[in-house]
């Protein structure tokens, strides 16, 4: 039982994600026309620079206008992919107030005013999907929306920048520094020209805000996650996790707080100790790590970005979302009736991995220890290493509220025999 | 916008699985309701032994005529987890004909005869969900159906029995012979009084043939899936195993041929590397890795049986089902328009790790090469141990058709040369 009149689709955007989703509409054409039961038909496709030659693309597509596309009110289905705030917010609401569902892969947008495009969507009676925002190919917005409805999800955790990922598992494997490793990735094409979004967190930062909002059904902004970059790792950072065990990954981290009143999300470099499932996501590859409540921990796992993956997440909301017209049916919404307040970082409970500089003398064990304790920090684990009067402590602090911890760490910082914080790392995934 | 009258749930059968549906249906009651946008209410269960206590479940639901519960006419969805092929298909397709939609989680009725509960479903615009049939709480058919709609999936590859797994990881870790590591598995819960469906991979062949259903859009039936149990592997085996650098696993594999007009599915032990992401799945977690054109390699991890998860999957099903309902769609349905024939093990090309036990005599390497190239296949490696005039001989093979190994095997038997074949097993993952 196959409509014949196509549903029209269109782009807006053709880099290396969209022009891989045309490619792949017309290559399969035929597939997708019998998986969402109609044929789809590409009817237009708003792109900055027309005179770039676009192969597989008509020409009479193109065109440089992209608020007439989204109004011109035949179409069924957008494809946002321009990314940023702005215009990709006014042409996407546009685009439903002109009767058409969206597909984007705009984390940005996504994570700075989500609420907006919910609304939006919701008021015009129209989906809103958007799996290709978080972790690329892997199948993560629908399993956390959909799968995972009936149950409840506790902490979400997650390798989500493929760039930084690269980074940190170069520096591990070869013992390179931070910019020696920053320049292969860039020289292979995995760290951008300018990777600040990346290698500062910005990039994780909104993934978590996404991740957070949907496991949790509340609202989650960009501006609610904490963020620490990742520029400050050293080699030494690594050979003391391996000391101990462990590796180093940027992670975004989304949890319920214990009393269930509250939720967190961050963005930070943390230590992870190797048997973690976590700990063996190697080069670019995104992993996310889901705990519920019935269903156990999970993981999800595979590339979290490029052309082609990226546009595989797109063309399954594609799917999605044209047999929803069809059936003039919408997908689910946005889900945050819990309205859970989203608590700071001094709220957060972790450990600390403390690597302290101080004079090698007796008595300042004693002097470090009273600090930790007046700050309510229990510590698990200690080590000594002096030479020429100098000593290396090393802190491993047992779980406690952040603010507990950095509170530690400034007094620390504060007496006489400590010469300084050679570094502070959390640990995490234990 | 909350409906009020409830959505009218009916479970059949109400042992591990079903009570803790029935249990996080009312501890849940306000958050299901939420995120359907209606109440939904237990309006039934049937069961074997009616005189079971049942903690909080009212007395009155409880019925032993589950044909009586499915022809109610007033249940929106009925959640089958008796198992079984009968009487379940003749439950749940009388279901469907009065009126309700499906949530289930039988994997033998499924690989069995699915196109029967399909074809009802279809029938009476119906609703047939799934997800807790194959890998536990691991959102896997969600993403294969709905995720993955706009790609290609090349191959399926994973371990989807939980019993085995944990078996072959004791295996692994401590040296144990299979039926010690049997003993442990059952005194642990892991494995059940008769084991035979899990170890002869019976149970990993039902999920294989619905994986390979789903993923090439194609009708594949349990008779179509080749198996092998593990019940024959040894320590020796694991031996061979990590001088190769890989360890062994009772994998199901789902793989398009490499021309596209077929596909296969198979369950046997398979030697992978350590390297690969399946190798690291310990004790009973299940993980599926997924190949796909555009997405790339995924890979889905988590726990594959219990009550617990296999109620999230099944609640998840529940909230999308009802979520259709009150749409007035429904999602999905068999989707098998490609047609694909499922070719014979013959045809499947793989790697063999082969020992013999030979004579140790010049002249033995240059008659069994000489068998392997008058089959076709390709010799990778050979490793020669000779003690006392008996010989081993270790060879791993190039990729060729099962059907040419096993030709190969065959004709090595009967060389004189050869006093046996100590072991076979597939070499995948590479």
């Amino acid at each position: 039982m196959m409509r014949t009149r196509p549903l029209k689709v269109a782009l807006l955007g053709c880099g290396v994600v969209g022009s891989e989703v045309a490619r792949i509409m017309t290559t399969h054409a035929d597939d997708l026309a019998a998986r969402i039961g109609a044929p789809v038909e590409l009817a237009g496709v708003a792109v900055r620079r027309p005179d770039k030659v676009r192969e597989g693309i008509p020409g009479e597509l193109i065109t440089t206008d992209a608020t007439a596309l989204v109004k011109r009110g035949d179409i069924d289905v957008i494809v946002e992919v321009i990314g940023g705030v702005e215009p990709a917010r006014t042409l996407i609401t546009t685009a439903f107030e002109h009767g058409a569902s969206v597909v984007s892969a705009n984390k940005a947008l996504l994570a700075q005013d989500g609420a907006t495009l919910y609304e939006a969507a919701d008021q015009h009676g129209r989906d809103l999907y958007f799996e290709a925002a978080v972790a690329g190919a892997i199948p993560l917005i629908r399993p956390l929306r959909e799968s995972l409805a009936g149950d409840k999800i506790n902490r979400v955790m997650g390798i989500v920048n493929g760039t930084t990922n690269f980074i940190l598992d170069a520096m591990d494997t070869s013992g390179a520094g931070y910019s020696e490793a920053l320049d292969e990735a860039t020289a292979l094409g995995y760290a951008e020209a300018d990777p600040t979004a990346d290698v500062e967190g910005f990039d994780a930062a909104a993934k978590a805000a996404i991740l957070a909002g949907i496991a949790f059904h509340t609202r989650v902004r960009l501006d609610d996650v904490y963020r620490e970059g990742m520029t400050e790792v050293t080699a030494a950072d690594f050979a003391s996790a391996k000391r101990m065990g462990c590796t180093i990954k940027l992670l975004a981290i989304c949890e319920r707080a214990a009393d269930g009143e509250s939720v967190t999300a961050r963005v930070h470099p943390a230590m992870i100790p190797l048997s973690h499932p976590l700990a063996s996501v190697r080069e670019a590859y995104n992993a996310v790590f889901v705990e519920a409540e019935a269903a156990g921990r999970l993981m999800f796992y595979g590339p979290g970005a490029g052309g082609s993956p990226t546009a595989s997440a797109v063309l399954g909301d594609l799917v999605a979302v044209c047999r929803n017209r069809l059936n003039e049916a919408t997908g689910p919404g946005e889900s945050a009736y819990t309205q859970l307040p989203v608590s700071p970082m001094g709220e957060v409970v972790t450990r600390y991995h403390i690597s302290l500089d101080v004079a090698d003398k007796p008595g300042v064990l004693a002097q470090v220890a009273t600090v930790f304790a007046e700050h309510g920090v229990s510590i698990d684990t200690v080590r000594q290493q002096g030479k020429d009067g100098e000593a290396s402590l090393v802190v491993v602090t047992h779980r406690a509220p952040d603010a507990a911890l950095s509170g530690t760490v400034e007094a620390l910082r504060k007496l006489d025999t400590v010469r300084g914080v050679a570094s502070i790392m959390r640990v995490e995934g234990e």
